[in-house]
Order: C-alpha cells, then sequence, then structure tokens
C-alpha cells in the first residue's frame, strides 16, 4: 500500500493510496480522510460508494465533507468505482455506463468480466481489512454513496448484516432490475437469468429480508429535478418496498434538487450525523 | 447573457452564465451562486479570482462555500481566468502559466495580448456592471481569489479604493515583480520595461498607498506545506511591505496546509466571515 498524495484538510489529512487488490486482479487507488481525532486512536468510517463515471477523487473534492468529520472524528473512505487498467475489459463500444467507472458494486459471473469485476467483494472485505490493519480505522463501519453508489451502499448493508452500523444513500439506484442501467450491466455482469440479479437489487434483498431480525434504518435523499429520477431511479418503488416490509426509511424528497455533487454537498452534514448517532453515540 | 447550467445548492443557487465580453473580445462563461435571500431583493457579492489553470468551476465545485454564503445571504461570483478561444492568443509553448487559464488579472499592453487579455478591466467593470444589472445582486462587493487569483484580487481592491469593501485572499502571489511566474507573465503581458510592472504589484501598491487614506485591512491565509511558498508566493515580502507601509495584514500562516482547495475549503468559512463583516455588518 503506498501513499501517492497527502493533503491537510480541517485538521486532519485526506490521503490517497494505490495497492495491489487481489480480489479485483488489478492496482487500485483509493482515498481516506483521517479527522483529527485519529491521531490519538482508532476512529470509524464511513465507506462511501460513488456513482457512475467517478474515482475516489469526486466525493472528496466535491462533496464538502471533510468538515463535518472533522467534527465528528470520522474517517471517510473512499474507493474506486471499478477495476482499471489495461488488462481490465471495458466497454466494448466505450460507453460510460458499464465497465470502466461502472462496476456496480457486484461480483460477476460472466467471462470476460468474472476475472476483474468483483467489486463487492473488493468494497466489503478487501478495501476495509486493509484500511483497518493499516491505518488508524476500527470496525464501526458505516456505509453510503450516490447513484450507482447508492445501490451499492444499499446492498452491501443489506446482504451483510452487523457488518455496518449505518446505511444512507443519494439518488440510489434502487431497483436496478427493473431499470436500463441495471438491465445492461447485470445482463452482462450476471448474465441473461435475471433470477441471479436479485441477489444485487436493493428491493429484492429488503423484500427477502422483511421479519428475519433487526435491519438498518435507511436515510434518503433525492432531488425532484434529478434527470434520471423517473426512468433510472424510481425512489417509489424503494418507498413502496420498504413499506410492504416494514423496512424503516426516512426518503427525504428535495425539492429542485438535481444529480449533481451540489445536491450531495447540500445534505452530506445530514448523512453524516446519522451515520455518527450509530457509530458514534 | 445566456444561463448554461443551474445547480439547486443550499437552499439557492449556482448558475453558469455565457456572455459576449466586450472587454475581452471573446466568449466569456462564469459562475454565480445566488443564497437563498436573493430572492426577496439584491444581496452582496464576493467576487472570486481563481488560480493559474482554473476556470469559473473549480471553486465553486470545491471549495465548499456555499453553505456559509447560503447563511450569511452572500451571493458568490467567479469568473474564468483569462479570455478564451480560437482566436485568444495562448502560451506559444502551450505552458500552463501563462495564456489560457493564466491571465493574471491584468490589462496587457503588449502585443498580440493587449487585444484580449484584459481581464482587470473584465474583473472590476464588465462583470460587476452585469451581474449587477441582471442578477438580484448590488454594489456591496468583497474580493478574493487563490494564488495567481490572490495576487488579482490584491490588485484590484488596492487600485479602486471604495470600489470593494473587503478583501482577502489565500496564498497569494504577493510580489510578482520578484518571482518567476510574474516575471514570465508580466514580461509578455506589460512589456520588458519592469517600471510598468509596478502597478500590478500588490507590495508596491501597498508601499504607495500609505498615507492616502483608508485603507481595507487583509486577510491571508498560507500553508507551511505549499510547493510554491518560497519561490513564487513569499509572504514574507507582503508581511514586511504591510508592516512598513502601516498596512493592516493578517497573515496567518496555517501548519501543513498545501496548495491544494483542501487548504481553501479548510478556511473558506474565516475568510466568508471577515467579507460578511463588512458587507453586511
Amino acid at each position: 500500500m503506498e501513499q501517492i498524495a497527502a493533503n491537510r484538510a480541517f485538521g486532519g489529512w485526506h490521503r490517497r493510496y494505490r495497492h495491489r487488490s487481489q480480489t479485483l486482479g488489478c492496482d487500485m487507488v483509493f482515498a481516506v480522510y483521517l479527522p483529527p481525532q485519529a491521531e490519538h486512536g482508532p476512529v470509524p468510517a464511513l465507506y462511501w460508494l460513488s456513482g457512475l463515471t467517478c474515482t475516489d477523487e469526486n466525493f472528496m473534492q466535491k462533496a464538502g465533507a471533510q468538515r463535518v468529520a472533522a467534527e465528528l472524528g470520522m474517517a471517510l473512505v473512499a474507493p474506486d468505482t471499478s477495476p482499471r487498467g489495461d488488462d481490465v475489459p471495458g466497454d466494448p463500444e466505450g460507453a460510460w455506463d458499464f465497465g470502466h467507472g461502472a462496476g456496480f458494486y457486484v461480483d460477476a459471473t460472466q467471462a470476460p468480466y468474472d476475472r476483474h469485476y468483483r467489486m463487492y467483494t473488493y468494497v466489503t472485505c478487501e478495501l476495509p481489512a486493509l484500511v483497518e490493519a493499516h491505518l488508524p480505522v476500527d470496525e464501526r463501519r458505516g456505509i453510503s454513496g450516490h447513484s450507482m453508489g447508492g445501490h451499492g451502499a444499499l446492498i452491501c448493508a443489506l446482504r451483510n448484516p452487523g457488518r455496518y452500523r449505518s446505511v444512507s444513500v443519494f439518488a440510489p439506484i434502487g431497483n436496478p432490475t427493473s431499470c436500463p442501467w441495471g438491465h445492461k450491466a447485470f445482463s452482462r455482469y450476471l448474465g441473461e437469468d435475471q433470477a441471479a440479479w436479485r441477489d444485487w437489487d436493493a428491493c429484492e434483498l429488503i423484500t427477502r429480508n422483511a421479519g428475519q431480525g433487526e435491519v438498518l434504518p435507511i436515510l434518503v435523499d433525492q432531488g425532484t429535478a434529478d434527470s434520471f429520477l423517473d426512468e433510472q431511479l424510481k425512489p417509489e418503488v424503494l418507498a413502496r418496498t420498504c413499506e410492504a416490509a416494514g423496512h424503516p426509511l426516512n426518503l427525504r424528497l428535495q425539492p429542485g434538487y438535481d444529480h449533481s455533487y451540489y445536491f450531495i454537498a447540500s445534505f452530506i452534514e445530514d448523512h453524516l450525523r446519522h451515520h455518527a448517532a450509530a457509530l458514534i453515540g
């Protein structure tokens, strides 16, 4: 694990690391924000999963999250959104919604993607183990994300009871089995048999988990002027599913907000405090 | 003046506009953040001048300034850093520290730059007139900036007593006549006669203004780990000059901070409050 950048921020440190990922079979870069409190001992961490086309940098540069993380004593960990490198197959037509920058946080089962596209295992296992072994970050984990990363945060939390203590999302692809982005990605990463897709769909998982024990309440912010709202994001499906399953959901429709980081920055403080209540108390 | 983007942010609006600049002889883009208070009447504005290679977008996306601007009821206005377009001559070797993205906020006198590179007049006259005519922004103006834009903010304030009510800067090129960036830019924009450079050097202007009436106190933040500190920025020259001239200066050396927007984001709130005290009271 090699440090490739370090910037002082809000009394703590933003750092970027490169490492060889065994899970993904390629070099990966991730970013960490360590708050000032990390100088005195391990702190909890919020894992942030970014959306289509992003890298580790978008959230760290644009969300304005470090100020509140420094106040609360919470680390932020931002992985990349897919395996990378010349050896990693991308979209055959070079599209932005599949392949590089669009790993969808699943473990692919279909060639040629199954060799590298195992972002789910990377994000839930390899990356936290690496972070917790080498940095002053402990096992108190929250998870959040935006759009494709909102989908990722939801499935990571829903598939791993006990592994995360809190979850929140911005404009998530909450029901990928019913939208074009999800169909394109899942058919290629997971195959044409849609039965295999259900393990990677938040709404399917919420329905499946109903009555199976304690669940994490979900905080969702969704802009009403989001250009992807009706075709891709469908928050009403997530809301109906949670209601039917008795899953606690706080869905906040934010009037006039779009899909950009200006939207995320406007509400990230509420999300950090939501996580801090579970991680720090 | 054509609106090319609009994003809701912190209850207000981030907007980008394109317009034909008479001063610069080209199309220009600038960004504005209008706080929620602007819906009820004109608000004061902080003009932000960015550094080398930047456009209107860097500050708006990375500084995290909108949150406090929304609280205070202050607009933010961010112009581009140079004239742009195929007709506008850039650096002959394509360097990043001259030409496109590096207008240095002067009015060039040397061909071929004198036709377009008139960023000083654009920033101090044309842009405020445009903003104040078309947007709910009044004549209460503050000015701030970073690096090359810190130089710009200082000379705009120092050359125009009464036009701005407040000034603050991050890591400014405070004495461009004595550093490589300044030498390169001034020799090409202003000619080899260094006497002509003095009108565009903050330290020269501070010395010249001494005893000439009321001056604006200057707030400066400067990171001690800034890689441009010794060769280009030289805050000690600014400090000595202000002391000799009796010019009020609050120079804060921030230990371990570098030249990045992580540094700016960490201290932008203090700057906005510094401006609000003068603009709003």
